[in-house]
This record gives structure tokens, C-alpha cells and sequence, in this order.
């Protein structure tokens, strides 16, 4: 058989937190936390289903949950998404960025990334027939020349992935990266997808910067966020996408033939849940001290911290230690100091080796100081 | 912006489920039970969350559940499917078809569907750049004369998506149709896709012929199944994907771009569940006596019941009756009598009218026996 991803193996995500289970070592790689989420959360899941939330929910989400997705959404942002043609509940973050692909890209169209990038963007571009065009970030600050991204543009540009604040990098976008790009693609019919899974994960009083605030991306973009991530619940997969109309229609066409609909107790909880905003507006505060403890902790080590504007990721740079590859010496931390990480050569398709491996920070303090006390020691 | 999907409008599961809540119609139509499911299932979910499986499982499934299931299979049918490599756990049975095709289907590609059919597989296929080659099977026992189905194959064939229990006529295949598929596709490399999310449900003492009884096709076939349809709750998203190694590699390629994993606490609590077979080996006698049942009641009305050996589909003619379109005659079941149905014609591309609508008996009796005390009058 042949495979129509040959270069494709088991995501990095899963191989490390399989190395981490096997060698017993702190798994600070994958993103995802090892506290529980809130009770009230598991009560209000038992009470939807207690209350016969258990056969198929519509298939764009819950009437309920997508009202409540459209408050949040004005009450952070002041914009409207209309709940009933503009918003659609999805399982999960990754399937609403596949979802959102699937419906626009045909073959031989031509998308742009940011990379170090999320490892599906790529190869979900690439099984549809796409072409991948990759903008290559620089450390430490993984900044953005638009410029540059102009040179990229073709006839063939169907899109443009944006990821604020980004993953793994921990990098946002600016209010005058947004007005440049409004530059660059005005009088062009070049989509976006932006993938806003980190938008409460914000630090230093800074503001996201969501394309809903530019009329000019809005109108054009799909943009995703997850309830995993704000609800310390990864592995409910639970998310959704925001986009006008127009767009929403070719979204949910290949929607309900992907996964038709989403778990139904789940969201009548999380509507519940997320009606009282208390729920998630203190979830950046609670990360930025995660942030701050984490890298105190780091800077009595050998490793070289990089920028942390968002996200939970704190990258480091290892070459004052070492200059083995980046996958040598994270299976090294793992086997030798028992601390799993993310190598971020994996997040470029290229060959791309800047000496830096990721830290996921959404841990147990204790987590944290007992991780941070084996990184002393390499 | 260009539709991929020009013909696609919403999903008529959507449709009609909405226009019976609209109207206030008993509703027959979308493929659920009004019934509550198990509490004890609801109890395990609900520890489960206590537990803490609220983060993301692992990608091709959680290994207990993953266990499990290759024991239930081992147990029906006596056939062994390796949980590491040929299992994979999926958001639904629907993703699991959307998710076996996207691993296989190229452009230009064919692949042989037998209508009426689910309405996933043609959009899907299309979506992939993939052609339809449809068979058009004809009531009232919608049987397949495999030298017809030859005639359909061409140097571009890649796939032939089989169905059994059949959605929407309740028709099964036989070992003698499993026999004709043999010697039809021994020496291509034709693979298959069986659907078979409604493997329990199967009457009058006949036996499933699921593909794995035979090597020659299990060794080429992605199989479908789904714990909604098994445990009656169809809004829990949850199904899997059985493949020989060679497919499942490819399958869960794709499965790890669009949805990455599947719901933590419903994976472990539908293990528990299973791993006592008496949790699902009476929902066959379930099943018949609810098609007993219903079939009893409608004999007093003018519908004329078409043959029905498995699925929680009753398909019935009202030619008898009325001349008009099934969409026009089943939007007037709704409004004039309140009873909401699924028209035949939608599970055809073509225009392809025999005046009959399907009926889903998976319903309290009471509720069947108030549908049929108004459909009496029709
Ligand atoms: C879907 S698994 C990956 C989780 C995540 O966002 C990350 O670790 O980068
Ligand atoms: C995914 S909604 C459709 C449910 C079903 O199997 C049917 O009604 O045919």
C-alpha cells in the first residue's frame, strides 16, 4: 500500500509521553496539565448525563453551548459571532484546524506557516493535495519580517496560518504584525486560519492579539480555539470555530461528515460552566505564576531561557551544554535525568536544529521544583 | 469563495431532528434512542472524571480500552486483532469512515458505494477527489448481483464500501454474498471499508457476517464499529476502527492530524463497561422485539413494511397511499400527523425516488406505540 504520508511517523506528542511513561521521568512534554480540572466541571458532566445528555447533540453544538461561546467571546473581545451561522463545536482544537483545511484547500493551492509550527499543520496540507510554504522563525524572539512573508505569495496562496500566542515558541503577535499583515493581504482573497488555542495564556499585562479585532482578517478568517486548554480538560476534546458565514457553511459541510457532532454532555457542561466568566478570566493569572516559578526555578540551571509572552511553553536553549542534536539530548534528559521534553526540531519539516527544547509548564508546582532540580544537575 | 462541496447542504439527520422539534413531531428520523442509556455506564463515566482521566488519552486509544475491545471481538467472533497495531479508537463511526478514506483515497481514485447509502460516503469521497461509482440497489430486498458489481471496475477502483447491517433498509449481506466478493476482488488490490456500527443488531437468529470471518477480505479491510449504537448513546462520539497493521498505520496517520484522541473518561468507562459481555450480548433480542413491536403496530396501516433483518431501520412504501415526492410526503407526515421520518431518497445521489421512508424503531415502546396510533390515520 502506499502511503499517501510517507514522511509521516507517530506525532512527537505521543512518542515522548510514551518515552516518559516508560522511563518513569517527569513528562513535561506534551501539553497537557497533571492537575486535576475544577470538580464543579466533573459535577456538572455527571448531571448532563444524569439528565440524559447522552444521544447525539445537534451538529454544528448545542444551541446552549454556542450562546455561551458568543458571550465569552463579546464579553473579551466586544465582537459579535452569531451563534447560529458563525459558530461551530468541534472535538477539540486539532479537528477544527483539519476541519477548517479539508473545506478550502484543493489541490496544488499553496498555505502559509510559521514554523517552529503545531505538528498537524503541515501534514493535514499536505494529505489534501496542498502545498506548504514555510516561513522560518528565528530565536529567540521568533519575530515576523512581513516583508519576507510578501515573497512567499503566489498566485496559488490560499491561506495563511497564523498561531498567537504560538506554539512552542511561546511567541504572540503584535497589534503591528495584525496592520501589517492587513498590508499584505488586502485586495487578496487569501484566507486565514488562526488558531488561537492559547488566547487566555497571556502574560505581562499584554493583549491578545485575535484577528476578530481586525474587520479586515475577521471576515476572512476561521479562527480556533479549545476548551481543553481553558478548562484544564485535554483530553475531553473539546473545542470550536469561529468564522463569518461564508465560511461557517464550507466549515460545517465537511464537519458533519468528519465527525457529524460532538459530545453532548460535555457541552450542556461547559455552557453551564463557562455562563459565569469567574470560571475561566483568572486561568492567565494562574498560568503566569506557573511561568515565573518555573523559570526562577531554571535560572539557577545551565539552560538559557527564552522569551515567554503566552502559551504554556517555556523553550530553552541547551548549547552552552551540549551540541548533540536536539532529539539526542532530550532522550538523554529523559534517560539520564529522568525529565521529558519536546525537541523542537519537530516542529519544523525541514531539518532545522537551533540546540532548543520545550517545557510544558501547565504542571503541580511540586512538578515543577522536583523537574527543575534534575535540569540542575545536566 | 468555491465550494468544495457545491451539492452538499446540511446533513438531512440535521433537518429532519430539527423540523421535528419545530413541530413538536414524534421523531423517528435521526438514528437514536429517546430511552436513557445504562446508569451504571453513567456511573462509570462519572468516576472515571473522579479518577482523573480528564487528559488527553493516548492517540490510537487508551490501551485498556483498546484490550477490550480485541476481547469482545475475540469473543463474537473469534478472531484476534492486535490492540497495539490493528485497533484504533475513534470520535464515532462517522470519523472513522471519513478518516479510513482520507488515509486511502487519492484523486482519481474510485470507490464502489451500494445506495441507498449512509449520506457520509459520497460528500466524503468527493471531498477527496476521489469518484463515486454507485450501485443502485432496489427494494424491497435490496440484494447485490455481484456480476453487476464486476462491471463497475475499472484500473482506478480503490475501494468498495460495504455496509452490514445496511442503513437505511435494514437488508444484511450473506456468507454467499461474502462468497461473490471474494472471487471478485481476489488478485486486486481493492480495499474495503465495512460499516458495520450495527453488527449486534441482526434478527431472527441469523449471524453477522462481519468481514473478518473471511482472510481474504479482513486482510483488506478497514472495519467500522460504534459504542454509541452498541450502548445507546449516540451523543457520546465514540466508535473505532479494526485494520491489519499495513492500514492501521495509515488510518491513525491521518486519525492524529484530525482529532488527535478521543474522549479520556468515556474510553475508560466504556472498558469497564464491555468487559462484561452481558453489557451488550442481549441488545440483538432488544432490538428484534422493538421491530417486532413496531412492525405489529404499523400491520393496521396503509404502509406497506419492507423486509427488515437488522439496524434500527424500518422501511416502509406509502405508494399505496400517495403519489407524491418522499421529501414532500415526509414533510407532510410531520406537519399533518406528527410523525418525523427520513425520505429514502436522501441516502441516493441521483434523483432516485421509490416512495419509501425509514423509520428508526430505536424507541421507547410507548412512543413507537403513539407514532404508529398516528400513523394509522395516514
Ligand atoms: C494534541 S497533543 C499536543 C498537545 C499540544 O498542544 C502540545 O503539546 O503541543
Ligand atoms: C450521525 S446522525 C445519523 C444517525 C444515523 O445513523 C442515521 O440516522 O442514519
Amino acid at each position: 500500500i502506499q502511503s499517501k504520508l510517507p514522511g509521516v511517523s507517530t506525532t512527537i506528542f505521543s512518542v515522548m509521553s510514551k518515552l516518559a511513561a516508560e522511563h518513569n521521568a517527569i513528562n513535561l512534554s506534551q501539553g497537557f496539565p497533571d492537575y486535576a480540572c475544577d470538580p464543579k466541571l466533573i459535577e456538572l458532566v455527571n448531571k448532563a448525563m444524569q439528565d440524559g445528555f447522552n444521544q447525539y447533540a445537534p451538529m454544528p453544538g448545542s444551541t446552549f453551548l454556542k450562546e455561551t461561546i458568543a458571550e465569552k467571546v463579546e464579553k473579551l473581545y466586544n465582537i459579535k459571532y452569531n451563534p447560529e451561522t458563525e459558530i461551530t463545536v468541534t472535538a477539540g482544537g486539532t479537528q477544527a484546524i483539519f476541519t477548517a483545511l479539508a473545506a478550502i484547500i484543493n489541490a496544488g493551492d499553496e498555505v502559509i506557516i510559521f514554523e517552529p509550527a503545531y505538528d498537524s499543520y503541515a501534514p493535514t496540507i499536505k494529505l489534501l493535495g496542498g502545498l506548504v510554504k514555510t516561513y522560518e522563525l528565528a530565536p529567540p524572539n521568533y519575530a515576523i519580517d512581513w516583508d519576507m512573508v510578501k515573497k512567499l505569495f503566489t498566485a496559488k496562496t490560499r491561506m495563511i496560518i497564523l498561531n498567537t500566542p504560538q506554539n512552542p515558541t511561546g511567541s504572540i503577535l503584535s497589534s503591528d504584525d495584525m496592520k501589517s499583515l492587513i498590508k499584505l493581504i488586502t485586495g487578496t482573497d487569501i484566507l486565514i486560519l488562526s488558531d488561537e488555542v492559547y488566547e487566555h495564556l497571556i502574560y505581562d499585562e499584554q493583549k491578545h492579539q485575535s484577528v476578530m479585532l481586525y474587520p479586515e482578517l475577521k471576515q476572512r478568517s476561521f479562527i480556533v480555539a479549545s476548551f481543553g486548554k481553558l478548562l484544564h480538560a485535554t483530553g475531553w476534546k473539546l473545542g470550536y470555530c469561529l468564522a463569518p458565514e461564508k465560511l461557517t457553511k464550507e466549515f460545517r459541510k465537511v464537519h458533519q461528515f468528519n465527525v457529524f457532532s460532538v459530545n453532548s454532555a460535555m457541552q450542556q457542561a461547559i455552557a453551564d460552566y463557562i455562563k459565569e466568566p469567574k470560571n475561566y478570566t483568572e486561568i492567565g493569572t494562574f498560568f503566569q505564576q506557573k511561568r515565573d516559578y518555573f523559570r526562577n526555578l531554571l535560572a539557577e540551571s545551565r539552560f538559557k531561557l527564552l522569551p515567554c509572552n503566552g502559551s504554556y511553553f517555556q523553550c530553552a536553549s541547551y548549547s552552552s551544554i551540549s551540541d548533540e542534536k536536539d532529539t539526542d539530548f532530550s532522550m538523554r534528559l529523559i534517560k539520564e535525568f529522568g525529565v521529558a521534553t519536546i525537541p523542537v526540531s519537530a516542529f519544523y519539516q525541514k531539518a532545522t536544529d537551533h540546540k532548543i527544547i520545550r517545557f510544558c509548564f501547565a504542571k503541580e508546582n511540586a512538578t515543577l521544583a522536583l523537574a527543575a532540580e534534575k535540569l540542575k544537575n545536566v
